[in-house]
């Protein structure tokens, strides 16, 4: 007879291998799934995805549910299970209070929305678009009430990406931010720039490969927990913690967007890799935020990857990969040209400096949005304004301007904030990782990035959803969302660099 | 309103997306899917399975399909649906009346098997694998019964990768081969053999892997709907006609693995590709039967790929490819080199003369098992004198001898035919062809091989399972199974080049 907890661990398991096979539908349709086969996966993936959707919100689930929370039951539950039920009745209360005909229709209008966002993008061409976002920007405004919020309105999408954190805190934090970065930005703008000339040389496909592969080996990616393949656009997939893959893109006059990529997508599966495999077939399988994935990722790619030190160890490896290209060029040199910064008007070229200000400007004008105190027609002016503002420059038009990323044209807002939020954990995790790892350079130096790996799963990875992004900084740090260590980073690293 | 027919259209459909995914899954993990991350994917592979089973044995199917089969309906049916509605009830049939439990007990039993001949194969133990051994051979006679035969016991096993050939027709069709083959290979065996050494020089993988996707290209394999991929196993998968996946595997000290390997499979994966659109998402959407898959991958593999005017047009191509292996080699004696051929024991590796009379031997031991004439304890020296009888040879253990095939221990009795009557029909194809090309080597000469192609999609691939092996014979030659086309062939060629 099974016990009522071995029923619901069941039936999420369940759920969790059609999460797996729809993950590696995904995957494989962004590496190299023939493309004529292409309209009939997408079926697939739709039956999938419905039959998960019709899964987890079924009476026999909710039952469960229901039956798992009495006063008898409960206090027997294993924690897992217990922090599991959570998660699930989370997820439940939200698709009960949306009504399904709205989401029906929603689901329609995201999936028309994106190739409408595609040829605006291309063209320029705001009003082709704005039909569409103006749809999703009510639906968001009504989403906000039907599943409720504490304070802002904006407070409710912030749930679905970043539980626990407020537009009080984020204004406090981007509040500091803009403060201290608005200022140095200008300050290098003014300055002298590193050379970057040598960063352009042809540096073969191959050669790439073979060295991204050896700095994520480097990194403790396990590659027979994974793999590296190429895609269009960069990303990484666990899969279950055995198989977490990262993919990249080589770009032959720009070695940065192949190496800084992996180590970026690296740090994503590390985390990914490292969850306890007790999770494996719950709903806590998985990184517990996108700021705190982002933490990761930017965590590897900027405090190790774009550190002095790792390429002391790693720049020489680098050369003999290369086709001579940085034979003239000293470690000096390369240091300050990976580094290079400024303003810019394209979020995904931006350097680490000026990074938050793109996203500080997403959530500002998103925030305004859902608070019904903008509309989508005001959007490309107080866009440009805002480039003008905190950046010092404007887009000459809406393709390098709003219009530039995909996240609203299938509704993600509240999902920019994570991003700079990531790095700000991941200036914390890094001050905190210090008071145990005082020698963090010299590991670097040495190439051995086993023990900061072992930190991160220690302190982060292995909790999967178990534990809250604010649970796990308060543990970790200390402290809540604090944006000085990230300040204090930026201003000494770019003043060193740009001998201000 | 929904009519019955969308309804069962629409089951059906959803089915084969089940079908799909499970395809994928499988290509994944033959294809470098990361090997801790297996173990999980077995289970997302069971629950997808075992779904996949439920919907297609559930009552809501079998009510679809009664009301299907009721007078006012069945005659307002599209063909298709008939057809479909026909191969569901077949199945159906087959599963109710297979009792469940010991249906249960033998899928863990094959599972278990399979692992279990591995071992005893690599040790050359056949009493470890007997156990299991006589568990699926009791299952087999007693699903022969429960299922259902005329004649003899062995035709509900050919029912079900053969439709519609029985012993009497394969035991008149195996007795002419034999007849002619044994002493053909016998004349063979005793004439001087062509010289071979020079095939087995250092062949680059990559320079291979370029050279059979440019016969492939050649072939009429359409990349936009597959790709090429290595594997330890090769095979051929059809997810849906417009994404058919080859695999192969590349020896550097022997070129013909890949380049016959990639030809064989490629074959298989041109009757998946030009399986008519109108099927898509039915149940009739891939090959008839193992044996038409095999005539597919057989008359590529030797009718085109082993022709002298095929390499005509490709031995100066596959000399640019190599690294000078064959600068000093005539095409005439390559040519005899890569039809070499003669007794040897091990089936996958035999040519394609001898290759039948492996397959017969099988075919004898596995009737006499299931119609209780030997037992399994009999088979090892069963096997060896069958060997001796018809090739001349004599395993010296049954690593070489009767445990070399997986086939057995997942239950696949009733298979081996296949590979046998695959030869045979792609000498009958082959005949008809020549009606309607009669200038065959002349296109293969000049690597024109779209007008083959579109022949055997005309006759062959594009009904998928609409029409039966038998009915796209009859259509396509006139003929029932015919074994004369193929000795023909096989004793004009072989004369030619053992000059008998």
């Amino acid at each position: 007879m099974q016990t009522t907890e071995q029923k619901y661990l069941d039936y999420v398991k369940k759920l969790s291998h059609f999460q797996e096979a729809v993950g590696l539908i995904g995957w494989d349709l962004r590496t190299g799934a023939p493309k004529k086969g292409v309209a009939q996966r997408g079926e697939v993936l739709g039956t999938l995805q419905s039959e998960s959707f019709n899964l987890s919100t079924s009476q026999e689930f909710k039952d469960l549910l229901q039956e798992l929370r009495e006063d008898t039951t409960w206090g027997t539950l294993d924690e897992v299970t217990q922090k599991s039920v959570e998660h699930s009745e989370k997820s439940l209360k939200k698709f009960e209070n949306i009504p399904p005909e709205e989401y029906k229709n929603y689901v329609i209008l995201t999936s028309q929305a994106e190739s409408a966002w595609e040829t605006a993008k291309a063209n320029a061409d705001f009003d082709s678009f704005s039909p569409y976002l103006e749809k999703i920007v009510d639906f968001n405004r009504k989403y906000v009430d039907w599943v409720g919020y504490e304070g802002h309105k904006y407070n409710a999408l912030l749930d679905d990406y970043e539980p626990g954190l407020t537009v009080d805190t984020i204004d406090r934090v981007f509040g500091e931010l803009k403060e201290a970065l608005v200022p140095l930005v200008k300050q290098i703008t003014e300055s002298e720039q590193p050379k970057t000339d040598f960063l352009f040389t042809h540096f073969p496909k191959e050669k790439q490969e073979a060295f991204s592969k050896a700095i994520l080996t480097s990194m403790q990616y396990d590659f027979e927990a994974g793999r590296l393949d190429t895609t269009v656009h960069p990303f990484a997939t666990g899969l279950n913690p055995g198989d977490v893959r990262v993919t990249t893109k080589y770009d032959e006059s720009d070695f940065r967007t192949a190496v800084f990529g992996t180590i970026h997508e690296g740090g994503h599966a590390l985390y990914e890799q490292n969850i306890d495999k007790s999770l494996i077939g719950t709903n806590l399988c998985s990184g517990t935020s996108m700021g705190i994935h982002e933490s990761q990722s930017l965590f590897y790619e900027n405090f190790v990857g774009r550190n002095f030190a790792f390429w002391e160890r790693h720049y020489e490896t680098l050369k003999e990969y290369a086709d001579g290209q940085f034979d003239d060029v000293s470690l000096e040199d390369f240091y300050e040209a990976i580094n290079v910064a400024g303003p810019s008007l394209i979020r995904i070229e931006a350097d680490e400096l000026t990074y938050s200000l793109h996203i500080i400007i997403r959530y500002e004008l998103e925030k305004a949005l859902i608070n019904g105190e903008i509309e989508v027609a005001d959007l490309p002016e107080a866009w440009n304004k805002k480039y003008e503002d905190l950046l010092g420059i404007r887009p000459s038009h809406d393709g390098e301007g709003v219009l530039q990323d995909v996240h609203w044209s299938f509704g993600a807002f509240g999902y920019f904030p994570s991003y700079a939020l990531g790095l700000v954990y991941a200036a914390q995790l890094k001050q905190a990782m210090l008071k145990d790892l005082p020698n963090f350079d010299d590991l670097l130096r040495d190439g051995n990035l086993a023990p900061i790996k072992e930190w991160m799963t220690k302190h982060i990875h292995q909790y999967g959803k178990k534990k809250s992004p604010v649970e796990l900084l308060k543990d970790t740090t200390g402290e809540g969302v604090n944006a000085k260590h990230l300040i204090t980073y930026l201003s000494e690293k770019y003043q060193g660099i740009y001998a201000l």
